[in-house]
């Protein structure tokens, strides 16, 4: 068993023994590790983060604790997501080369992996809440959604791989436990660890009564849980991605499991409408409009693409068993096979959409927060950008069945984030 | 690994050798296994099957071999399906005590699973063949299907339990490949294995052309392989099924997985309507009338108990992560858990109609036909017995969305068995 050897957390001080020995960093690094420079950046919630740097070059060192980073030891978290990332991460790479992190090296017992160190990269939503116009960014994210979903299903994988890498990450089961909470249910209900800005106390009150509301979160809860289509990465928000002009890059896919299609893609288009949002709040010295119509360009491009990206693997890679070609271009009905297409893909629609708003919900009344809204310090003004999100949301996960394209909410968007409707 | 222990198929010979020094059996048949009398009986497609007697009494030892009986060592079949036999009849016991053979004792080297020999039971799509009328069936297996299938999900069990065992069933690959094939795709195109009686030839034609159906033939078994709801039975046909006139008892659940909570539900119906339909086709003496009403009452009585115990265990063992009370009953919204039992269950209807459809075609197109066709000697009248039952399955498959109660259905079947519409 890898889990019997003892684990020890990394500092800076004692990484370059633990790991100096290892050809593999000494190679990108620089032979002699007491030459290497380590620093801890970790800024998230979970994890260790080292960049090692050196005269060859420098890697990212990025360990597990067996707790929850932002809480501490009361919040015991465990060692295995590091083995679900390393497991995304290489599935990943396979799937959509170029869009991950390369993996140079994993520790299971020690809860490491050591991979590339991102360079001049920033976080996506960083950059967005700066106002950065990012050309790339749409067609990079609804092709990596596209290939990773379609190539980690029974559309393109054989039956027993796909049902072996189930059962891999259905052991996942604490951080899936995080996002059945704090996703799907806290937000609607008064939880310990929610959250919210006072301002919205009537339309929190308002939300939380809702029942068609309550009953839709829960409905897609039944499907995050329950409808186990392909590997997702999970917790695929603006903070999993990092960026250049030219360059975009996934990273943490620690929450990875079997899940619904849909999910990675209403939660990335969530992200993108809660940056549109939040804009507003941002604007201090002229206008953000140009800013505003990138991302809803954004939105439409990364499902434009997706659309595009899935149906061309659907027409050249459909190997698995599902939707077999022996019932359908092998018998001359090409016909079916889109047919068949066209209802994948509307379901798709349909749960992204829901998806989507249960995402907006929790990243204003639940546990984690968005930056893209913490950082306008005006209470009100958050409040008021906060407030059109939730409605917007509240559409979104209510009445997904009956939204027909990206138009009609574009349009719904910018009258509530211009308050021309409450 | 219980595995390393090498395989050895027992005979009436060998078997009381072999398991004579098991207490658990020196009890219940008698102290002497050389005055063991043992019977090799097993009549179905997979496995070996024992009777057991002595003094004391009988059991009943099922072996599984490293192949399909009924086609020989060129179609192997891992003996593990004994495990997850063995894993479902224990669960099963434990969801609703009485309805399944109890295990006595399980070996998983030697693919053995010992249990309860029922007795003077039958199977029961023998007796509904021989018209039997079976007071107790409906109810029986209306509450059998609303406690394993309620038991085994995220409604009830946590989440880290109902996901060990989604990840145990993940392993039962071969079974699920079985059903991926033979129930879901061959039917369609003109695949090997198929067969079906001559007299249908031209149906048979615009079945496997109608694109429709495909399609959504295509759409069940991606529900099939992705819907991960709750440990199914998943062959619970009424060959599956053993009973008298007071007591029913479910066996045969070595294809346990987890999949849709309709399957199991949509099998059970599916195979009550083709004994209506293949009555005509045993109606030597006189009327088989109240056999048809009879069957018509089960099909509306397994339904209806169904929904009537799931919606009990909902109000009284919701305790899973799924539609929490936190969020309805323990904020007085019991309405919210009401509607959303309300959409649970109409999801699970119809699927069960796709899936009682699908079922139909395959045991007339496929590879595994049902005795009650199978027995009717008369190639014309058990093709026109078919013919309606293809047509009724149809209707299940395609239409299923716009279905909307029992009633209909059953003046549909008694006029396509009429042959009032053709």
């Amino acid at each position: 068993m890898a889990d019997a050897e003892a684990f020890v957390a990394l500092t800076p001080e004692t990484l370059p023994t633990k790991l100096g020995g290892l050809d593999v960093l000494k190679t990108r690094i620089g032979s002699d590790p007491s030459a290497w420079r380590v620093r801890e950046v970790g800024d998230g919630n979970l994890n260790l983060v080292f960049i090692v740097e050196g005269p060859a070059g420098a890697v990212i060192v990025k360990q597990a604790l067996p707790y929850v980073r932002l809480v501490g030891e009361s919040w015991p978290l465990p060692l295995k997501r590091s083995y679900f990332e390393y497991n995304a991460l290489i599935r990943q790479a396979d799937r959509d080369p170029g869009m991950v992190p390369e993996v140079f090296h994993f520790d299971r017992a020690q809860a490491i992996v050591v991979m590339e160190f991102l360079n001049p990269h920033i976080i996506l939503r960083q950059a967005l809440i700066r106002g950065e116009i990012l050309p790339k960014i749409g067609k990079d994210l609804g092709r990596f959604a596209a290939r990773t979903l379609f190539r980690g299903s029974d559309l393109s994988m054989s039956a027993r791989a796909r049902k072996e890498d189930l059962a891999l990450f259905a052991d996942n089961v604490e951080l899936c436990d995080i996002t059945e909470n704090l996703v799907f249910s806290d937000p609607y209900f008064e939880a310990e660890l929610n959250r919210h800005t006072p301002q919205l106390d009537g339309l929190v009150a308002e939300l939380r009564a809702d029942r068609d509301l309550k009953v839709e979160a829960q409905a897609l809860k039944h499907l995050f849980v329950a409808k186990a289509e392909t590997m997702l990465h999970g917790d695929l928000h603006t903070g999993s991605i990092m960026v250049t002009k030219n360059d975009t890059k996934v990273i943490d896919p620690e929450f990875a499991f079997y899940g619904p299609m849909a999910l990675d893609v209403g939660m990335m288009l969530s992200n993108f409408w809660m940056s549109y949002f939040s804009q507003r709040g941002h604007e201090e010295s002229g206008s953000r409009d140009e800013m505003r119509r990138f991302l809803i360009g954004v939105i439409d491009e990364i499902w434009e693409t997706f659309v595009a990206e899935f149906s061309h693997l659907w027409r050249t890679e459909r190997t698995g068993i599902l939707y077999q070609r022996s019932l359908f271009e092998d018998r001359g009905d090409a016909l079916g096979a889109e047919l068949a297409l066209s209802r994948v893909l509307g379901d798709i629609w349909t749960d992204m959409l829901g998806f989507a708003g249960i995402e907006m919900h929790r990243r204003i009344l639940g546990l984690a927060h968005n930056a893209d809204f913490e950082t306008i310090a005006d209470l009100d003004l958050r409040g008021a950008c906060e407030a059109a999100a939730l409605k917007f949301g509240r559409h979104l996960a209510v009445n997904r069945r009956s939204i027909t394209g990206l138009t009609a909410l574009a349009g719904l968007a910018e009258r509530l984030d211009r308050g021309d409707i409450q």
